[in-house]
């Protein structure tokens, strides 16, 4: 008999009370997401599986003293990257706020350095106690007006398909190319029509809407308003309820949930910041923010557990049951939600909010130095003006939406130069995959940043370097030692770095423990805040999203000022 | 460009309203199975496929004038076979009321067939207009006290498991099997651990059922009141409502339905007689039975169609929805659930309940002449007996369970003799498969039969040749026609054949027209009962059951008396 058989043969007889589990909950009250209610009994546990909830014995016992039991939670959309952990780290990050298993699309990462960085995110999270499961990123680069670190076309894709772990095509954000019938993105949309697909739509209705759905697009976690959710719904659409650090949407789309409507529902992050997930929490902070707008908990649960496992195909996830992974979570109460106790496949790996377990590193040389420039060029960034009149970026409060704004600014010698009484400063986007020397030029208003620069080498989403200051040679240091830090978040004030934050894979996540890099960030805030960069304002997210072309109105790529409105690119001068 | 890339550019331009579709279904009211609401609008459809629900314009518009149009309907369980029919007639019977799909376990074929029914199932199945999902049958023979025509292994059911229209592993009967640790049992189970495995468990309950579950199973159509079903729901099973001939549990069951637990139900009929579709309908029955206690329209419509298709993972269908296949019903109305019209695949199939296609024949030499007896001997009916004190095989009204009683009978030069003042009968179950010249014989009480014999070569699941009497000349004569017509129905009464109904296929089935089949089948009843056959006794069904030796409490195979209680073979003699 196989060792197979011989498990298997040992799990039925723990099922039928003829053998101890390895592990029973006694005394609990858990979350059964098939009926909708609250159930009694000890749940059993052998081999990381749920055996059964019954009246068992275990060789361990532990008293649950009648608390609350649910599922562990899905995040059913989420770019680990934006983390700015590497997978360990983000699940030293999330497992103890009660999240087990996540849906990740790892397209910042993609862009970097291709199918080698999804084979980097697959392998890095087999080595922590987080299921993460790929959805391979379908648009990479996102747009032509920019250049990143690689393409990924179908036929890249269709070499990791049958990769364990990856279960579908993750967001299909070029909905343009799909009712078009761009060859290469329907390519895509064939090759996984019997997996998953992720969409993208934001504010796609009506017949549109039929086109893109009838491609084969499955999920959204676009909607914004409940009319959207509720049309999508209508059209079949498996829909997310984001809430992540930017974009806020549980509380609004609360109002489209109905008895009837909820099984096609889930909750994702999609991008949230490390010290957000520590300070609000996760996907447990979506169940609350559903609770407190009026949504029973069950449904609540039911969303962030059982619909996430059906849409993704995960069968043994999301519930309480024989056969179920043991993925479970203790809770204080059920309206509060409070995360207290985490198992993951039947081991405690999360006690009061601290994980039990180490940030193990996985070591790939494939995504380390990823920052390449013309060796020993020296960056030039003087912005030649013909006219006093410019076009410049306006940034709005907590958006990541720019305006498109007119101004006279000084011009000395043919270039731009800043004007200390006005808060107009130069924004550069720097090429960094290929050594291409390119560099893209712009100016910005509302970032408020006096006396130095700050820089990235995360900029949404072909994640070059993007620079911004009020003199030439702080961004010009700035970008020297994002370079040494093999990418990261530099900030330099009067000539010398004064903080930092050495991204050092990828140029996007790093290995550095959590709290490291939470304390960090926390630190890097208060120095670009004492800069002068205002509240609304996020020093290094808004940065980040300024090279974004496919959001209005004006960015700047690695070649050049972006108007959105014209759909191309534009000078400076007006 | 190839083919496919320009039919889905052509979908697309449909679907944005920038091409006609082929065919627009207007001003149609329609079931939405997402919302559970009754939406308006046009359906267009193009390439047999839901293009979108808008306003939209097609080269064939049909006015619905307000009608309810629902998805086709989905049997969830159905062996084919008890139709009578093979899969074309049975498609003729069952779209006019309005099943477009059905999970099919082709057991019955399996028993006498093998492998090779089984292909004959998938192909028969693709020449007739209802899509034919197969569970591969998991046990087959049915028990170890019979002879079959077949013996299939797990190794033998890999053959078939990336068959086209192979979905999932069939009903597990054989739940001793799975908690005994059967290793066959577990290496099927293990083989479909990623598809859908259905279940047959009555009366399984705590502990078993957690082992059972926790072997891989999925479903459940045994359960007979609603306890059983919500206790199976909780577990995370699907549970099928059956509707069939001789099943009969919607009612009830429809006790355990509520708002929350109503995803993981499903309806079947299991097994349904030609004459009771005809009669009553199909899968539209149950829904009109769930109606009629209680259920909304649309949770029933939704058990019948979103949810089956999501239990077996048939992604494009049970919706009206962009992307899924054009299977529709058009209804009177919601609460008298009239079928009207069927679509299938956007093509009109039946109309006011005549179906609109031909009947078609798949011609298959592999299950033809399947009545192998030992050449030229003369089949020997006597029954020696001991003793005038014999174990009677005592019938029950409407039920396939018998009960064991004790009568005193006549006894002539040792061998058992008919009283005509007595209604005892000889009953015989001849080896049909391989000429073994098995043959076992026992004595039934409450069949009523006087002056001839009645014979079938269905006799569940083994289907050898099962024949009663009350003299040996004319169940020989039987045995005869059978064997002349390859398998059927046959009444005998003083000597001469006085009606029959041939079933060519694995001597279960026929290519027959529908209506052929029905008018004879009323018409052999109708003899049957001329001859003594009481109401409460199904002439041909009870007979069919009399040989399966896993029900209570004295059945009879081809190796002889078969004690369900003692669980062994008995002497007829007490």
């Amino acid at each position: 008999m196989n060792e197979r058989m011989k498990t298997r043969q040992k799990l039925i007889k723990v099922a039928r009370g003829k053998k101890r589990a390895e592990l029973v909950l006694k005394n609990c009250r858990y979350v059964n997401v098939f009926t909708g209610m609250i159930d009694k009994g000890d749940i059993a546990i052998s081999s990381g599986i749920i055996i059964g909830v019954d009246d068992y014995l275990g060789d361990v016992e532990v008293d649950c003293k009648n608390r609350i039991v649910a599922p562990g939670l899905i995040d059913g959309h989420v770019h680990i990257e934006s983390s700015l952990m590497t997978p360990p780290g983000f699940a030293s990050a999330v497992i103890p706020k009660g999240t087990t298993t996540v849906i990740a699309d790892p397209h910042e990462i993609g862009n970097v350095c291709g199918l080698d960085g999804i084979k980097y995110m697959l392998e890095a999270s087999k080595i922590c106690p987080l299921d993460v499961y790929v959805m391979l990123p379908s648009c990479v680069p996102s747009t032509d007006f920019e250049n990143a670190g690689a393409v990924l076309l179908a036929s890249d894709l269709r070499t990791l398909i049958d990769e364990e772990h990856v279960i579908g095509l993750g967001e299909m954000m070029n909905y343009p190319g799909v009712f078009f019938g761009n060859e290469d993105v329907h390519d895509k949309l064939m090759d996984f029509k019997d997996k998953p697909i992720d969409g993208h739509a934001p504010g796609v209705t009506g017949k549109d809407l039929n086109s893109y759905i009838l491609s084969g697009v499955v999920t959204d976690h676009e909607c914004v308003n409940h009319k959207e959710l509720e049309e999508k719904v209508a059209k079949g659409m498996y829909i997310h309820l984001r809430e992540g650090s930017a974009t806020k949407n549980v509380a609004e789309l609360c109002r489209g949930i109905t008895a009837n409507n909820s099984r096609r529902l889930m909750f994702c992050t999609d991008d949230k910041h490390p010290t957000d997930i520590v300070k609000e929490g996760h996907i447990d902070y979506n169940i609350r923010l559903a609770i407190r707008n009026g949504i029973n908990p069950i449904t609540a649960i039911q969303m962030a557990t059982l619909n996430t496992a059906e849409c993704y195909g995960l069968k043994h996830k999301g519930a309480i049951a024989p056969g179920y992974e043991a993925d479970l979570i203790v809770l204080s109460d059920l309206e509060s939600f409070a995360v207290k106790d985490v198992y993951k496949k039947g081991v405690l790996v999360s006690k009061d909010g601290k994980a039990l377990f180490e940030q193990n590193k996985y070591e790939d040389d494939l995504v380390l130095d990823t920052i390449h420039l013309i060796k020993n060029q020296e960056i030039n960034l003087s912005l030649e003006l013909k006219s006093e009149y410019c076009k410049v970026i306006g940034l709005l409060n907590e958006s990541i939406i720019t305006k498109r704004v007119i101004r006279k600014v000084d011009v000395i010698r043919g270039c731009f130069s800043t004007n200390p009484k006005v808060d107009i400063l130069k924004l550069a986007v720097i090429e960094r995959h290929k050594a291409t020397g390119n560099i893209g030029l712009g100016l910005v208003e509302g970032y408020g940043l006096k006396g130095g620069a700050i820089g990235l080498t995360i900029a949404h989403d072909s994640h070059n370097i993007i620079v911004i200051g009020d003199k030439d040679e702080d961004m010009q240091l700035c970008v020297e030692e994002l370079q040494r830090l093999t990418g990261g978040i530099c900030i330099v004030f009067g000539g010398k770095v004064v903080g930092s934050l050495q991204l050092e894979v990828g140029g996007l996540m790093t290995d550095a423990p959590l709290n490291e890099v939470t304390s960090n960030l926390i630190n890097l805030e208060s120095i670009a805040r004492g800069m002068g960069v205002p509240k609304g304002i996020d020093p290094f997210m808004t940065l980040a999203f300024l090279a974004l072309p496919v959001i209005p109105e004006l960015k700047v790529t690695d070649i050049g000022l972006f108007d959105t409105r014209a759909f191309k690119f534009v000078e400076v001068e007006e």
